[in-house]
């Protein structure tokens, strides 16, 4: 019963905080079948909220895993156009888009990286467009995530797969800040509201540049473009809505200039990139480009990762998350974007937010490219937060000012 | 072990037997999320037959509940135009489409049914040149099914839903033909052959008329149109593909005359029809439409069914199955007509398939009903047959050729 009342609040919080649907909007709901539980749940709770209408979106992973190893190796450069039209159609009606991440870490991992790159390019034109009004900010949407079994064993292997699945549940409800006591839309409205403090004090200063040193050789600068944006917590749709696109968020985050990156930088968690670990890498920047890498583990789906286009080895997100975020407290590796990432301060390859600058949502990526926002298909987090991080922000007249002491926020 | 194997026998002869899936053919597979293992083999056996892809149409039956009971009233006149186009470009690709039935026979009974009727009208209108596609064998296409332990608990009540699983599992090898020892696709080669000899009786025979008659007061004359043609068993696509549509499959079947029905006739297994229970009724028919209906249960729900468009009232299919076939003898009730159809002779509301009348796929709808076979959004079987049910064939020269004495075929 008390999960249950647990469950039900989580999938109210989505509806309501996450995509904090409109009266008589659409919703959709991406989940894997494995979810269906949650995402009733949310259907219900949608329905409840007068959601014009929910539509499901099932995906299931060992289906896509067996189409990944048996088929012939034409179809991965396909993308059926009644999927665009799908995507395309519910975001031109205003829909809210809620997904359910819940992979297993390593379910793509005998698969040849070849196909998932092609896959990857031939879903990223196909849905370019739909991707880009998401990221715009001009339908909302929301990634929450709940347990299957395989992802719980993964981050749980000591125990049975029912015990990692109870655990994982106590770790996302701890996370999302949803208990049996308390109202998680009341918590998560003082949340936001310390992170929109913490990315004003980021855009009072309007650094020109950080700078990022740690014991583990991090010596990395990160130029930032003229009229970046500092954000975090909650996000406001074109329409005006206050919406949380990610749950649990602990970060606040701009966009770096393409160009302006250079140094070294070493990933402090893995990365788990299209079902693949990447493990103990570093980077090495120039003008921008990520010109070396290496890795202990997964080297080759890193590379992958890279050459999927031009801007894939580019950075597209600077973000900053303190050391002591309850997430990176829980000591918990999730093997999971959503949750890893907010344990800890983090670069993406890749896109970057057109909400990350002034009067960007309105620019063309032609024209978001000339102010120095990255553009690609993909947008990849990974992690270089640790406990000894020193964050200096470099203003214009050149005076240091510290922004991260020790891992911390230093405000 | 065993099972499993048997469960992959049953996904093989659905890909190889079934819809029959040719070279770099596309394969659809329609699939309750709860299905999903053998919708994951079926795939498999897919590719391994050399298919060019699959793609998953996923669908959850308590999601549609949820939707029935909580969206606002509008919706059920919707219908997505993405959902449309799923269908037709794959139909238009020539696709095969393998469809799992396996519902709750009563997840729907608390749903207002005229959600259900709009719903169905809207379907029906959008999927309109898909299903004639279909009806047409443009396209080869299976049903075939699998438990949901809903509904083996609503087919053995009296044990636990697991139990309940493994025998509706053991009841659908046995009558689909699949059991350790033998090679199903074999089995299926003889016994679509003892369907066509059956067929054959009937087309030498060209009757105009059947009578039936038995003593629960069924006394039904059916003519038959010019041109009629009896099938069963095997059929044939038009580019030439064996295929059988039915899986089980032990009837041999017409289209009757639309206008020329007459008489009074009682069902004799309970119809399932969107999920809600009609049991017990009998119709009138006059000059092909059915002008009085009444039932013991669901009288409501039949009414809803005869009321979805003018070709609902008339019916479409004249079809003929032993008393003694072996689902008949099983004893088991189903609640699915995929299986409960094959138990008994059996008539459908609405709409005729085209291939019943010679030169038929290549017509019009209009051409159609001029040559007397219905049209319709619907195809509802029920069940007429019965241990001392009598069907006399009816010459053009007026002679009468008995066809079933005593429920069974006299040829």
């Amino acid at each position: 019963m008390a999960f249950q009342e647990r469950l039900r609040k989580l999938a109210r919080l989505a509806v309501r905080m996450g995509v904090n649907l409109q009266e008589d909007q659409m919703l959709v709901i991406n989940a894997p079948i494995e979810c269906a539980e949650f995402a009733r749940l949310a259907a219900e709770e949608a329905y409840a909220a007068g959601a014009h209408d929910v539509a499901l979106n099932w995906n299931d992973e060992k289906m896509a895993r067996i189409r990944y190893e048996k088929a012939r190796d034409a179809v991965f450069s396909e993308f059926p156009s009644w999927r665009q039209k799908f995507y395309m159609d519910y975001a031109e009606q205003g829909a809210a888009f809620l997904s359910i991440a819940a992979q297993d870490p390593e379910i793509f991992r005998s698969v040849a990286p070849d196909r998932l790159l092609r896959s990857r390019q031939a879903a990223g034109a196909a849905l370019m467009e739909y991707r880009e009004r998401l990221m715009k900010n001009r339908n909302t949407w929301c990634v929450v995530s709940v347990p299957t079994r395989a992802w719980a064993k993964k981050v749980f292997p000591d125990v049975s797969a029912d015990e990692a699945t109870d655990k994982l549940w106590e770790e996302i409800f701890r996370t999302v800040r949803v208990s049996e006591e308390s109202d998680p839309v009341e918590e998560w409205r003082a949340h936001t509201a310390f992170l929109a403090k913490a990315a004003a004090f980021m855009n009072d200063h309007a650094f020109r540049a950080l700078h990022y040193q740690n014991g583990l050789g991090t010596d990395l600068t990160v130029r930032l473009p003229e009229g970046h944006i500092w954000a975090g917590g909650a996000e406001q749709s074109e329409l005006g809505t206050i919406f949380v696109a990610n749950m649990p968020t602990e970060e606040v985050y701009t966009a770096p200039l393409r160009d302006g990156v250079d140094g070294t930088v070493y990933a402090t968690r893995p990365l788990v990139y299209e079902g693949n670990l990447i493990e103990n890498f570093r980077i090495i920047f120039e003008r921008g480009k990520a010109i070396s890498c290496a890795a202990e583990r997964g080297e080759e789906h890193l590379k992958s990762l890279l050459a999927v286009d031009d801007g894939a080895s580019y950075l597209g997100e600077v973000a900053l998350v303190p050391y002591d975020s309850p997430i990176s407290k829980s000591g918990v590796l999730f093997y999971n974007t959503l949750f890893d990432e907010n344990a800890s301060c983090h670069l993406a390859f890749g896109k970057a937010y057109p909400t990350c600058l002034k009067g960007g949502e309105k620019m063309a990526s032609v024209e978001l490219l000339q102010h120095g926002l990255n553009d690609s298909l993909v947008h990849e987090d990974f992690m270089v937060g640790s406990e000894d991080l020193s964050i200096m922000g470099i203003q214009k007249d050149g005076a240091e000012v510290p922004v991260f002491v020790d891992g911390k926020f230093v405000f």
